[in-house]
């Protein structure tokens, strides 16, 4: 299988070297490779985000791809480092759920664990598997190695749990699942679920009544509540931040219910 | 016309997964196309930002690239997707007026609007038109489509009205045009423009007499006046940050007249 | 030589048009070049922060690449520009020292001054000598010119000192050589000098016995010492940030004895 390139994700900020050594390192492997940057912003430590980053953003690339992700809390333990096919898209992920929320099709993930030193770099560090173990098996992999190399299917990983969701006739109740650069809030609620009719939507103790279609159809600091671009219910400030406004984290509950009115 | 590639310009920042949602469906279409981030960090919605950004930094490109912008305030509303061709530059943008201080040389651009939905994803969100329409049609125009193919030509588009610039015989009015990483205030009043001789420019307050050429000419922490690297008349801290320590903002007065000194 | 393309580092940050201008000036020269972009996120001016990031990435490149940094406070004063081969790593730099912490292997480097004119802008902005200089100088050398004629072979430069480090028989002191986008405070004491058996680390008046491994053998929230992955000790909060922490800035000594325990 040809690859286009490998794709980067990481939680490692601008200012550290440590996406800078992962090219280095994937370079000096395969020099003629397409890197791409997808997020090197993903907060430190946020399994969760990653989650939602992905499953946002995975399903529009075309297969042929390499994403490699290290947010990575568990380096150096024994957590396992996988690889995985899931949907077409293969990627290079620590062991702690942050792929699995990227909807799998009909077919179930084949998963790997990483377990053939001669794809790593000589030494290994305790605190930095993104440069001694995902980058260079991302550049083999890039060049056209056979997966089956890397180490033996597992049938055993972590999963995150999906945030919960409560559908009952005429009340839906979930969360925020995701907090956007612009501070709109994403919850779980699909939007093809939502209850026909006029609508009453409550959130960190605001209530909202109906739903518009995008954020210009209200005037510029309005609560609006619409569906995201990811099919979710969203919750935004015209040309505001929702999640400074309301003073809402991730996780927070959102309740949405056929209005009396 | 050959492509050299697709630039992005958006408000999107980092940690949000919309950039590389976008670069999926690029690759999706032409798998090949190289890809140039110039920056995801064009403060939310701030088209006056995106103005300046890309008037400093698109004439720099040799044309054949492919630039698209989102810094979309009324995405989903009606205001129109352009194509844009100005000064050889081919540009993807929304309507309102982002890209008009590009200087235009001595051709008018030319525009049109996009409404053919066979180049846009088969389904397109009311929130996000730059994964839905702008991406798919960036990476059509860069497999070689005829321009003509994308939408008629228009001749009417919103302008973004240049700064304020009051010049008299001995005295010129303008103002702070951008705020840079660096916290330089760069105004709109032209470096070649400028009174010979002594100058006195005042700002938020504040004197300063005289100019220097480059920021080294003068102690740390000096407030001092240059003329920028976009030839027109800039007000720095020496190593410092002239907008935290002036309180100053984008559309600030800047006054500069010859010094009776 | 060959080359595989032009990495970025600079302070520029990334709502500024100045990385965007510079990949403008350096595709209008080189076309088909590829550009990797390392960090816009130094912090502005910080020499230190820049030459020790390129210590910490720059060994992990295959030779080939050519390596551009744009961190200049003495842009526009008579500080030569150099083009540097270090290594087997060739870089363009201002002469402020950034890039002498690269350890240098069995080889002097060999540096040049650039002063040929025809490989630059025809107009030198006396404030952006990146956009200027060494943008063009870069996409000339992808393009395989040989080095020696972008100017004479000097033996003088900018070496910025080392941190100091202090060994006794039981005892080293040393200090923060660099705060990571985490928060953890990477020192200058090299691991495999720290005293064997077990140790007492001091900073900032708080006081660490033993070592861990890898963030993992603590529990969140833990103050530990590990071996940092570039090789030196390194205190860190576990999925916490030291840095804010312990109030500490790059500079704050550490100190590592053998424990009397």
């Amino acid at each position: 299988m040809n690859s286009l390139g490998i794709t980067l994700t990481t939680d490692f900020g601008d200012c550290s070297p440590y996406v800078a050594a992962m090219k280095g390192v994937i370079l000096s492997i395969h020099p003629a490779v397409r890197l791409f940057d997808l997020s090197h912003a993903i907060p430190p430590q946020d399994i969760r985000h990653a989650a939602h980053f992905l499953a946002a953003a995975i399903p529009y690339f075309p297969p042929g791809l390499i994403h490699v992700v290290v947010v990575d809390p568990g380096v150096g333990s024994d957590r396992a480092l996988l690889y995985v096919e899931v949907a077409g898209h293969r990627l290079l992920v620590p062991d702690n759920g942050c792929w699995t929320r990227i909807p799998s099709g009909d077919q179930p993930p084949l998963v790997r664990r990483l377990t053939e030193r001669r794809f790593w770099r000589p030494t290994v560090s305790a605190t930095f598997h993104g440069r001694d173990i995902l980058a260079p098996v991302a550049a083999h992999l890039s060049l056209g190695i056979d997966p089956a190399l890397l180490g033996p299917v597992v049938d055993e990983w972590v999963r995150l749990p999906s945030p919960p969701l409560r559908q009952e006739p005429d009340r839906m109740v979930g969360e925020v699942a995701f907090i956007d650069h612009f501070g709109n809030l994403i919850t779980n609620i699909p939007g093809e679920a939502l209850p026909i009719g006029p609508l009453r939507i409550s959130v960190a103790g605001r209530q909202l009544t109906g739903m518009v279609r995008t954020y210009a159809d209200a005037p510029a600091g309005t609560l609006v509540a619409l569906v995201s671009s990811q099919g979710t219910l969203e919750i935004a400030v015209v040309q505001g931040n929702a999640a400074r406004t309301l003073g809402v984290r991730v996780g927070e509950m959102v309740e949405v219910s056929a209005s009396s009115d």
